[in-house]
């Protein structure tokens, strides 16, 4: 993994991709399926938004802290099995073969097997909407995997694979804040 | 454009899609192009983020009231266009040839040339991020149109296009909200 600047963290969320957020109650590793978020600023600060009912959620309100991580399309069904079940009775990282990796400024474990794996604090819970909000403070990049292809939760159970990329730099130049 | 079950309309969201939103300030319609989104509820709830410095916020904050409109790939040009220039100084529909469509539930126009339009209430914003909480009301289809893929930005400038798509709608079925 390679550290990669901060301020372009927020190209690895802004596409919309399922994402794995980790947690760490001090003992446990745990880690959560989510699709929804959104990128806030380019600092970055990124909104999640879970429930209450959500296991992961007490360790991301006691720690403040969490890493976020894109999986790739061949880690799909890992994806979908961590999004399907509890940390409150399973071993998530075990079961689903999940690689801890020690992050720099945070407890949460980065993913060894994703695509990016971005650490973050927790600055802010709204809570009438149980929107988390997060600063990315360091960000990781694999440049050794050939699967670059990110999934996007569709939400009925179907999943659209990263297509083909277009650029449109030259007629967004005097508008891109994080260039190439 | 056919009606789609509201409850239905989040799908339309949670992969991500750059998005076109149109509002009215009573005299002229407006649009802007936002990649930040996202999905907050089935109802749906939804949530974008834009700042008070962006034209369309006024008319956001004054009219209570937009449509989120999804664009296909071979809108792309047009989307960005949308998105670098302002209403202040700009009739958008104009000038990039979208065609503004009455609304049932609200004044702000859908968008002829879009897949879909989601008809919004804000509901509430959340001053301290300038986060924009929305309720779809009613949500619309354009069946007709071959090209279906939508386009998610990354923020550097560059594009992703939709791929394929995967089902795992047999593993998830315990957890799918909006079946098929």
């Amino acid at each position: 993994m390679k550290k990669m600047q901060i301020n372009k963290a927020f190209t690895l969320i802004e596409p919309g991709p399922v994402v794995l957020v980790t947690t760490t109650d001090g003992k446990k590793n745990n880690v959560m399926t989510i699709s929804w978020t959104m990128v806030m600023d380019f600092t970055p600060i990124l909104a999640i938004t879970t429930g209450p009912w959500n296991h992961s959620f007490a360790a991301l309100r006691k720690s403040k802290e969490c890493v976020i991580s894109i999986p790739t399309v061949d880690m799909i069904d890992k994806v979908i099995g961590v999004g399907t079940c509890s940390g409150a009775d399973t071993d998530k990282f075990g079961k689903f073969k999940l690689t801890p990796v020690k992050a720099r400024h945070v407890k949460a474990p980065l993913i060894k097997e994703c695509l990016a794996n971005i650490e973050c604090k927790v600055v802010d819970i709204v809570k009438k909407y149980n929107i988390v909000v997060l600063e990315g403070i360091a960000a990781y990049f694999d440049t050794s995997g050939k699967e670059k292809r990110t999934v996007h939760a569709v939400g009925d159970g179907t999943f659209i694979v990263d297509g083909r990329k277009l650029s449109r730099k030259k007629m967004m130049w005097s508008k891109i804040p994080a260039g190439p």
